[in-house]
Parts: structure tokens; C-alpha cells; sequence
């Protein structure tokens, strides 16, 4: 078992979020709720619970949920661009959870409201110029999310790789690393490259507590490297797992079509459908390109031994 | 100078190519030619000539030219889509050259050619699929080259974080990652991801002995994350720094332009005029989204000696 110890030095990121390791499970629509989030806080990382895809008492359930299944700190992922944003705020701020991961919207809205309740507030950003914005804006932590992550994704295609050192570079707040981590080596590679800790997403989305359908976690297993597709930049990229609705989509693509038209063609609750309800032809099956590296559905407990055995082989057995 | 020492296993690519350091110049068009590719393996790697961007007399000048300024091994970067490759294959043989990079065309064409002749022959791929196909066709060596690379790329846009894991648990033979490396953690993070070596491509380009235009070499200096695009798809994706003539490429490829209309958007000798004549605004600026992190233009020299202190420095600062 001396091969199950974190290779890597203490940073910022275990203090901040008072976790043994800084493994952080993404949230994420339709598949991270309590039993997920709770798990991976249970193994010594910090889960969150996606609010993105929940009303406001939902989201109290789910808040409330987790406490009764840990006593470890767990965190909210809040997508700011949501109509009924307020409402989530205050059910974050009257449970008091300790941590929250917002995105897709300005930091500088709820930063200062969750600052004086004592949370510690993360942002995810796609560029450097919005990590520097993250920063400005006295968030704690940013996370670093490159091109090949799944679900929604920045317009500049700045892959992990490209854009988690020169994020590092230009703040002074930890930066996590987030886009094609799904096994030890993206973690140490995710270190070298000078981030913190992970956020790692679809790796979790395929595991046994994950809320999602068992085809979204069949399809993530059966999808190889070139299986993902980045589509609708005109009305917000995502990434997902190539379909027949991604065909059609790719078609108008190719041909120019129109804001109004790639809208009508996206329709309504196509991620509920894919992810929550297992359409895998007609749903949007939002996953990352590291769904190649994903080949099973374990618990998991079972799936942070393998990251922290994983990452521990993958340092001991390069280094000269 | 204890700090100075690389800090992984020998990999199997020092031993094939018999090389210091498991550094390998990218060969780039109108970049590369005898003097960046002799300093870079004078320093401990291996340089490579790009003779892509050269006809048979030309190529041989360099080879000879390379012979007559390093002692060392060098090799040649080979793109098999040129009409005239045999011509270009026959001076490579005529002359001995080493080591083959072959690229763009079939790894099963020329591979049986090379071996015979004893030379050390690798292929570029950006997918696991191609990976398979090239350690079929009896190459020694596959270089990953991720979505975020400068230059041409694939189609798939698979990422370097994503693709390199994948490829090292897909073939046999060693790995080189490449596309977005520009400094030591970039190299550090390669080796985690599973590869035995890196292909760097931008920051040689940007060094004193590259023979692209000072131009070229600013304009990688002053982009900053954002600043390279992915345009070309219908025709032949290709990564390259934004300027006037992509905004027009990118307005059409919005309206979905025809691969006919690209082609004469495109028109001839684009990369000639951007790379070696300096034309910033209309030619065509191949760079990676690396350039972010290149902020000078060193010698080869000081360049590597930076790789290898950063590296070394990246493993001994994040290692527990």
C-alpha cells in the first residue's frame, strides 16, 4: 500500500477546501447530485453537486441529502447564466456550503455575497484573460478548463495542455486543471503543467453513483478518442458524444446555418434526454474527449484508489 | 548544475536515435532548415529539416549543409502528400540520413524503403486509429500530435492531454507527444501523459537559428492564448496566428464556403509569405496555441539548457 500516497507536495488546493486529495469532481447536469457528490467527498476529494440542471428546492434536497450521507465538506457547481440563479444562491447560503464552483457568467455577481457567508468561491474559465477576471474579482481558486472537456465549453478552443501553465502564469490564486483528465497520468501530467489539483468530469460521470441513465454511462465506456464532438458555437459549445442528432447538427454546420436555426435544431431538455433519460441517438450525450481513456462503470471509492494508485505509478515509474 | 540533469528514465528514444535529450525540433516548413536542425542536435536533441517547404536540390543542400555543422545525428521531416516525394526520398537515401519523420500520406509507402536502408523512420498521427496503422506499417516510433499543434493538424481535433495517453496504451512502439509544449512543464507533462519523448514545433521556430522571418518570430512572441486559429477544415485544417486574411477565411467558413471558394481564398505560397517573407497580415502564420508561452527568441543554445532546467526544475517543485 506505500504506492497509495499522494506523490506530489501539499498545495494550496487541500488547505482552501480542507480535502485530502485535490481531486475534484466536476458538476455536472443530470449526473452529479448528492449520492454522487458525497461519494467522492467520502474518498478524500471534494464532490459537487451540479445545480444546473435543478430547480431550487431540488437543489435544497440535494444539499441536504449529501450532509446525511458525509461529514466531509462538498461544494455546489452554479452556472450563473440561469434565470432563477438568486433563488440557488440563497439555498446554498442558508444550508451554508462551504464551497461553491460557479461558471458561465460574470464572478463578479455572487463573489462578494459568498465571501461574507465564509464560502469559498471557484470559478471556471476557458482563457486567460478571464482567469485574470476571476482573480480581480477575489475569487479563491480558477479552474482551467481546456477544449476537450465535455458538456459546455469556451469559444476560443484553448486546450488543457495550451492553456493550464499560462493560467498559471498570469494569477496568483491556485489553478485547478480541468479538460481529458480520466486517469493517474492526466493528474501528474495536470501537475507538471502547474495546476493545483483536477476537476475531472465524464471519468465520474461513468461511475455507479453517478445519477446519469446507464446508456449516457454505456456510451461514455463505448466511445473511443474521436468519438466527441465540439458543436453550436453560434449558440454555445459543447461538447458531446457524436450521434445521429450530432450529425444533423454538423450538416447545418457545414452548410452556414443560422443562430435562430442551430436553436430550433438544439430544441428543448435534449441534455435531459441524453444524459438523464439514455437517449443516446437523439440526446445530447455531453462528455469529454477523455472518454477514451474511460473502459469501465466502478464505484466510486473504487475509481479515487485507482486515480491516487494511478498517479503514484505514473511518477514512481518515470522518474529517473 | 545539479539541478541541470534530466530528470526521467532513459527512454527507448535516446537509444534510437542515440540523443542526449528526448527533444525532438518538429521539421517546419520554411523554418527549419540545416542551421536550426544542426544547432538543435549540436544541444542534445535531435533537429530536423523540414522539407516540406523544399525541392530535391534544396533538400540535399541543407542534408549536406546539416552533415557539415554537427557531428550529430539529424533527421528529416517528410510530408508524403508532395508530388515530387521520391525525388525527396532519394536524396535522403543518397545521403544517408538517419532518422525520417514522415507525415500528411500513408506510413506504408515508403517505411520498407527506409528500413532497409537503416533508417530510423517515425510517423505523425492525430489519432489512435492512425497510431495502429503506422506501428502496422513497421514504423519505429509514433509521434501524437495534438489539436492545439501549429501547422497542419487533424481532423478529429483530439487534444494532446486526450490523444497521448491513448496512443501509448494503443501501441507498442515508443511515443512522441506533440502540440502544445513550448517550455519544461509542457515536457514533464508529456512524459506523465505516457510518452517516451516530445516533437517541439513553435518555440524552435521562434529561435535565432530558425530560418523563419523576424516577423514571424514577433508575431509568435506577441500572441497570447487566444491568438491562433483552427481554420481550413474543408480543405485541410491547418492552426495559425489570427490575422486579416483568416478573419476573411473565418467569415466564410461561418457561411459555409465551399472547399472550391477555401481553395481560392487560400490561393498559393500563403505560408512562404507568411513564414518566410514576413507578411503578418496576409500570409499564413503557422504557429501552435503554445505561442502564448514563447515571450523571446533565444538561441538553440540557451533554448535548451532552458527545457532542461525547467523540466528538471517542474519535477523537483511539484514532487512530494
Amino acid at each position: 500500500m506505500s504506492s497509495l500516497k499522494w506523490p506530489f507536495k501539499n498545495s494550496a488546493i487541500q488547505n482552501l477546501f480542507n480535502i485530502d486529495l485535490p481531486i475534484i469532481q466536476g458538476g455536472m447536469i443530470w449526473a452529479s447530485g448528492a449520492k454522487l457528490a458525497a461519494a467522492v467527498s467520502n474518498a478524500g476529494g471534494l464532490g459537487l453537486i451540479g445545480a444546473g440542471s435543478m430547480k431550487a428546492d431540488m437543489l435544497e434536497r440535494h444539499i441536504l441529502k449529501a450532509s446525511s450521507l458525509t461529514d466531509k465538506p462538498f461544494g455546489v457547481n452554479l452556472p450563473l447564466i440561469r434565470e432563477d440563479v438568486e433563488q440557488l444562491v440563497e439555498k446554498i447560503l442558508e444550508h451554508e456550503v462551504p464551497v461553491v464552483f460557479s461558471s458561465a457568467g460574470s464572478p463578479k455577481r455572487f463573489t462578494p455575497t459568498f465571501k461574507e457567508a465564509g464560502i469559498v468561491v471557484v470559478h471556471v474559465v476557458p482563457s486567460v484573460k478571464l482567469a485574470q477576471k476571476v482573480e480581480a474579482a477575489g475569487c479563491d481558486v480558477v479552474v482551467a478548463e481546456g477544449f476537450e472537456a465535455g458538456g459546455h465549453n469556451g469559444i476560443d478552443m484553448i486546450t488543457t495542455m495550451a492553456l493550464v501553465p499560462q493560467v498559471a502564469d498570469a494569477v496568483n490564486i491556485p489553478v485547478l486543471a480541468a479538460g481529458g483528465i480520466a486517469d493517474g497520468r492526466g493528474i501528474a501530467a495536470a501537475i507538471m503543467l502547474g495546476a493545483d489539483g483536477v476537476q475531472i468530469g465524464t471519468r465520474f460521470a461513468a461511475t455507479i453513483e453517478s445519477s446519469a441513465h446507464d446508456n449516457y454511462k454505456q456510451a461514455v465506456v463505448n466511445a473511443g478518442e474521436r468519438d466527441t464532438v465540439l458543436h453550436l458555437a453560434k449558440i454555445g459549445p459543447a461538447r458531446m458524444i457524436r450521434n445521429d442528432w450530432t450529425d444533423r447538427v454538423a450538416e447545418a454546420e457545414a452548410r452556414g446555418a443560422s443562430a435562430e436555426e442551430m436553436r430550433e435544431l438544439l430544441g428543448k431538455k435534449r441534455e435531459m434526454a441524453g444524459i438523464f433519460q439514455g437517449d443516446t441517438d437523439e440526446g445530447q450525450i455531453e462528455a469529454g474527449q477523455g472518454s477514451g481513456l474511460i473502459q469501465d462503470i466502478p464505484t466510486v471509492a473504487e475509481l479515487m484508489e485507482r486515480l491516487l494508485y494511478e498517479t503514484s505509478h505514473t511518477v514512481n515509474h518515470t522518474l529517473g
